[in-house]
Order: structure tokens, then sequence, then C-alpha cells
């Protein structure tokens, strides 16, 4: 008999009824009497168990009724409809096999436990409702990404995860090395020897891979990057991993204003393709997570996002009538709390701002004819705040060489992110989309350490 | 007028013959005479450039005529046929308009360039043709085994970079910490004390997301991983890397013949895929890269891929009247000089070669009945050997603890991995694909350095 899955059985399920399936999957919950008992049966495939009923017409009966919660079994048996009952089908079963016992002290029994407990087994987590739907959503929203770029003919690069460069000042970072810590070789100087180790100079984990992005831009257009990151950041907070993955697409002949729409368009498709693909774990999220998540992100797939500027987000800011812990100035960074305020309170839907001052946003962005401002856009969404950050890069040398000698930045470092501005560097703008965030976004989820397989942050990296 | 694209005109010419077409691009070469002249216009979207016919009534024709290579121009004019000249069509200019300007002293000039020499501009070389080759055919690569992955409803997983093990003695590994490299804190017994250190621990990056993945794989059944990885090994060779990416998928309910056919249907949709979307690159790397290229893959994706045992190849080594430079001994390792005899010269096409001795594969794969060999998975190509190693990971947890015993793995590091047999630890399955590899195979492409678009060697990380 040809195996199915609890997938194809939900999927098509006047193909099986009243006829013989065989599936295998791990059980959920056992219950049993002396003379029968129901399983319900995971198999990976789907977010829903498949329920069995099992009576002592089978030779082992007495023994089933022993297994161990997570067990992986083989059942074959009739697919009926149960009208009268919380699930649409059952299977009878005629035959059940053990595939892999599990032992009575399986962890994840029936009983609801703590996402902080669960991060402790984070092997075993994935066998619960909430991961299921997190890794599974997760997957489908990482292709989403891809299909939105592929399907546009941008071209996907991977730019180095190990870098010589210093991350723009973007923030801490983990050193790369090879050199045997207990002894580390000095120059006469006093300083480390890094001609000695692998790479013959100091190198760290990248905290973006944009400017070699740009460098792929201003060969083949459009392109973007889709990998991990990292920052050696001491914050221990929901919103911080040290490693974490980011989108940064970057588009030539295009300005700011291209990026905006690009990321509107994104985040439209990514959404509407999780909805789509993952109606079982959307509905999941929003009845146990979140009760508006489904309704919020109805709203931003539906909605035209908004433009404001930074000067006047401050105007509308400092004339609301909202107290706020942080102070609003302009020159100063906008905090969450102003970003929601502004996103949920006075737009009401998603909004771009865009023209922050240059002295709170990194040195490749592209000054404006006013001198203050440069062609930075933060797009904000309700519930959130800021999710991505873009800009259209300066792509003048001599008004980048000037940036660079403000912040006292390494020339010998950057010598060939300055000459894509010598050799036909036209126009070009990007954005760096957190995917963690994204996920946490879509799925309701508010600790970033439940959105990553295996999170790594501070003083944290288990498994 | 609405701007399109260098492949949009190629893909529908006969839309846009004899009407105005409006594109921007790069200049690969510029010729001109006193009275008109030539470019040749790349957009980034096209592997093929289109000619610009230009002429002394534009009112910027001297200028023009001044442009240097790699400058970026809208170009404004009507796309008429060319049915004598090599190239379909040309657009005939009406308006030519400077978006950004190249220096004289451009590196990529016409003439031709050594590989070598193209590593040290990595930031320019994807404008020539051969680099605007690889890097197209490796970005839609990548797409293909997403696609294929997820249309078969496999789950992407993103296991962690840094990692607290230390992969299975699997190669040498890069050390990650923020501790000060000029003051490293000892700890009582004169040992580096990593309790200060970011993440409490010693952590290196990873060699290979399996074991993660074995976890995810018996949640959701079938599941894979694409992202970078890491060997801190001193080879200065044309096929390795200190960082590359791979692609582990990992299937439950399977054995090691699932997980072969698996690859093996993976592989012939990899290269499908890519001959279909990049037929002008594929056949430009059959002109000029490789001339037997096409007919080998062609050959690949067409053939049904053959078995035979280690034993059987150890055999087949030994009655042959080749002479290796490395011994042919059962319980030795095969050498590629061995693996290329036996799939091109012996089986000619690709094969699995299976069950290798326990004493040459690593500490996870499934004990054999025989007690001497695992059920371990090479799979051999024509032209470059083994491309994919895969096995069937030992679900027994008395079997799998022996085997750790005798090679001395650390329990501790290892009791999550040791947990996942003992609650329902069914039979499971996966392999490892070097994606560098297969783009080397896809692109004839003989040199690591050359299909990443920024490579990480020895004494190596500018960029």
């Amino acid at each position: 008999m040809e195996k199915t899955t609890v997938r194809k059985i939900f999927e098509a399920q006047e193909k099986y009824l009243d006829k013989d399936v065989q599936i295998s999957g791990w059980m959920r919950t056992i219950r049993s009497s002396k003379s029968f008992g129901f399983i319900e049966l995971n198999d990976g495939t789907f977010f829903k168990n498949i329920q069995i009923v099992f009576d002592e017409s089978l030779e082992n009966f007495k023994e089933i009724t022993k297994y161990q919660i997570s067990s992986a079994i083989t059942v074959q048996g009739e697919l009926k409809e149960t009208p009268e009952a919380q699930q649409p089908f059952e299977i009878r079963a005629k035959m059940i096999k053990l595939e892999g016992s599990s032992a009575h002290d399986y962890p994840l029994q029936k009983k609801r436990h703590s996402f902080e407990y669960l991060r402790t087994i984070a092997h075993l987590r994935p066998r619960s409702n909430t991961f299921y739907a997190v890794f599974r959503v997760r997957s489908l929203a990482a292709y989403a990404i891809h299909k939105f770029f592929q399907e546009r003919g941008f071209v996907y690069v991977h730019t180095p995860i190990i870098t010589g460069s210093d991350a723009e000042g973007a923030g801490e970072m983990f050193h790369v090395t090879t050199l045997d810590m207990e002894n580390v070789p000095l120059n006469d100087e006093g300083k480390v020897d890094y001609s000695k180790d692998f790479f013959g100079r100091e190198t760290n984990l990248t905290v973006s891979g944009q400017l070699e992005a740009e460098a792929f831009a201003l060969a083949f257009r459009n392109v973007y990057t889709f990998g991990p990151t990292f920052r050696a950041e001491n914050s221990n907070t929901g919103r911080h991993a040290a490693e974490f993955w980011m989108i940064e697409p970057e588009i030539a002949f295009a300005d700011l204003f291209d990026a905006t729409k690009l990321a509107e368009d994104m985040m439209k498709y990514v959404i509407n393709y999780v909805m789509e693909n993952a109606k079982e774990e959307m509905e999941f999220f929003n009845s146990f997570i979140d009760k508006e998540l489904l309704e919020r992100l109805n709203h931003v797939a539906s909605s035209k996002f908004e433009y404001i500027t930074y000067t006047e987000a401050i105007e509308i800011l400092k004339k609301s009538k909202e107290t706020f812990q942080y102070p609003v100035e302009w020159g100063l960074d906008l905090q969450t709390e102003h970003e929601r305020y502004i996103t949920e309170k006075v737009i009401k839907k998603p909004v771009f701002i865009i023209d922050y001052p240059k002295e709170i946003k990194a040195f490749y962005m592209r000054l404006n004819d006013d001198g203050k401002t440069v062609a930075a856009s933060d797009m904000l969404v309700p519930g959130i705040g800021e999710i991505i950050g873009g800009s259209q890069r300066e792509e003048r040398p001599d008004i980048l060489e000037n940036r660079m000698e403000e912040l006292k930045l390494d020339k010998d470092t950057y010598w060939w992110y300055n000459e894509l501005r010598k050799f036909g560097g036209v126009k070009h703008a990007g954005y760096g989309l957190g995917f963690e965030r994204a996920i946490m976004y879509i799925t309701g989820m508010s600790n970033i350490r439940d959105v990553i397989p295996f999170p790594r942050t501070v003083k944290s990296a288990e498994f």
C-alpha cells in the first residue's frame, strides 16, 4: 500500500474517504480504555493532527496502550468521516507498528509549557503547536522573499560573513580568529600580530552585506542578499539576538522612492503568501498569540503606505498631547514609542518616514539638497514601529569622501567602495529588513528567541 | 516614455521593433568616427549587450564620444532590425544622457584579463562576461534549490552559524569571541576564562547544520538547511574556501535509499532549471570555459544514477590496469582519482557509492548489520568525482553512544542530540551538498574563488 501524508488527506479528503490509507508520524496524545483507544498523530507535514481509533481487534492492542507520547508509529486503516466529532475524520486502525519508541519522561507532555521553558529544549520545541507554526511560517516567509525577488529578475548575492571591515559603526562585532587564545602573538608595539592570523588581518562577523551588495547592483542592476548577520551587543532584550538573518535588496538607476515602493510590495507579497500557504498556522496565532493579528495583517496588505518627512513627524509629535518617555526634538532619533504613535494613532496604517537628519544616519546615505538631511526612509507598521530601514546611497564621490572624513572612517578599508562611484556609479538605493522582526510581526510572537530555531544571545549558545 | 530593459527587448523584440524605447545601462564598449559611433550597452538585466548607434544629429555628440567605458547612460531611440549584422537589432539613438561618469583608468578595459587579476577587483568583476554569467547562474541555482524543496513541502531551517559544539571533528574551526585579544582573561588553571566571553563559553563558526537539522526533521519530517559554513583549514587550493554555503536536507521515516533518490532528483532539477533560465550564460560557458559542459550536464540530467558498494568499488579499482597515485585498499578512503575513474571510465554516468567502512566516516552514520560498514553514500559525477555526501543516521541510542565513546566525543555537548533518539527517534537520513562545488560543476569554472562573490581563503579577506 502506498503511503500518504496527513497534509494530503486534509487537502483532498474525498480522494481518501472510505479507503485504506497508511501514514507514519509521531503520537501527540494517546488515551485508551480496556477495549479501545485514541491517538492524535502528527506526521510533520501538516499543522493539525489526525485522529486514530484503535481497538482490541489489533493483536498488539495491549502494547499500543503503553506507547509513550512522541513515539513514532506507522498506521494502516480506513479513513472515515466523523460528522458528529470535532475533527472531520479519523482513521480506524487495522495495523499499528512502532517505528521509534519514546520514553516516559518526554518533556513535552500535554500540559502547557512556558516559552521560557521551551527554549531550554529547543531541540524538541518544534513538536509543539506554537513552534511548529512559527518555524513553518518562517520557512514560507523565507521562500516568499526569494520568490518575490526572483520573479522580478533580482540576482541573489551571497555577501561575505567574515569581513575585514568594521561595519560603518553599526554596532559591536564578533572577532573571528584562529590565533591561540592562550598565547596571542604580539608585534613589536605590543599589539596583536594579526599577520599570524588565518586571514593575515583582523576579521569580524559581518553586520550587513549592503556595501558588497552595492557592488553587485552596479553590475546586475537589481540584487538582494539574504543571509546571517551579527551584533555583539550586550543587550538582553526580547528584540535583540547576536545572530539573525537579514534581507538587503539594492537597486541601481533607482532613487529613494523606488526603494520604498519595492519595500511596500515585498511586505505585502510576503504577508499574502504566508496567509495563503499557512492558513492553519495563522488561525492558531490569531486564536492563541494575538487576537488582532489577522486583522492587522490584512489591513497592512490592503493599505497604500503613506509618506511623511522626519521634520513633519517631529512637528506632529510636538503638537500631540501624548506624554512620551523620550524627548522629541529635531535632530534626535525617533524611539519606538514615537514611531508607534505616528503609525497607529496619526496615520493609522504603514508609513515611510523620510529625510532624516544626517547626524543620526549612516555615512553612505545620500545628502539632500538642504545639506541637513539625507535620503533615508524607515518603514513603520502598526503594532511594532520601525520594521525596515532604507536609503538612497551617496553616489557623488566628493560628497561621500567628505562624509567619510567627517566620521574618520578608514579610507584604506573602503577603497573599493569609493571606486564604485568612480566607474559608472549611478544613483542607487536599497533597504534592510531584519528577517526575525518580520517573523515576529507576522506571527505575533513577542520574543526574538522564539522565532529563531536555536537562538544566540548574551551568555547563551546552547545546541 | 516608459523605460524598458534589455531583457524585455530580447525576450519580446516584436513588441518593441520600429518603436521608440528608453533604456539605462553601462557602456561596455564605445567606438566612434567623426560623424557617428557605436555603444555596446549592458543594463544588468541580460547577459548580452544591446548595440546603440548614435550620430552627430545629437547635440551632445562630441561629449558622448569622450564617455569612458562603464559610464552609466540613459538612451532613447528607435529599435531597428539589423538583418545583416551579428546582433539582431540596434537602437538608433535620439537622446543619450550621462547618468554616472566613469574614469579613464577603469580597470576592465576590453582586453582579456586573467581570473587571478579579476579576483583583485572583485567589486568590479561581475561587470565582465564570465563573472556576470557565474553569479547569475549562482543566483538561479540557489533559487532552484529552494524551489525544489519548497515544492515538495520541505521546511527551510536556519541552523545556527555560531556554535558551542566542535563539529564532530569535521575540520578546523574559527573561534568567535569578544574577549580583548591583547589581554585575554585566564582562569586559575591558566586556561582562557570563557565565562567572560560573550556567550559565557567557547564558541566557533559552524562546519555543518546537520545535527540541528535532524532535530527539525524529527518534528517536520522533511527539512533542509541552506546557509554558510566554515573551515579554518590551511589549504590553499582551487577547491577550498574558508567560507562556503551548504545545503543539507534531512528526511524522517526515510532510509539511505530515500536520501540518494532525493539527491538525484535535486541535482537534475537544479541543472534543468539553470539550463532553461540561463541559456545565454550556459552557451557562453560551453564556448569559452569548457567545450563539453552542456553535453556532460545533459547526460547527467537524463541518466538514471547507478549504485555500487564501496567494497565493489575497491574490487573494481584493484582489478583495473590504471596506475593510481594513492593506494587502493579496503579501509582506505577513495581519492578523487579513484572516484573519477569509477564514474568516468567504469560506470560512465553518475553513481552512488554506498556502505563505506565505519572508520573513515562520521560517528552519526548508521552501522550496517555487517558491523564493519555504515549506511553512507557519496554521489560521484563525471568530471569532478564526489559532489554530495550523505548517510542514514544512527537512530539506535545504544549503538550511537558506543560509537561516541569509541571516538571520545564529549557527551555533555551532544546531550540533546542523544535525546532525539530517546523520544521517537525514527529512522532518518540526509546529505550535504557544497553549493560552490555544484556551481563549479554547472559552470565549468575550476577555481572556487571564481564562483564566490567575495571569497575568503587563507590570508585573504579583502572587500
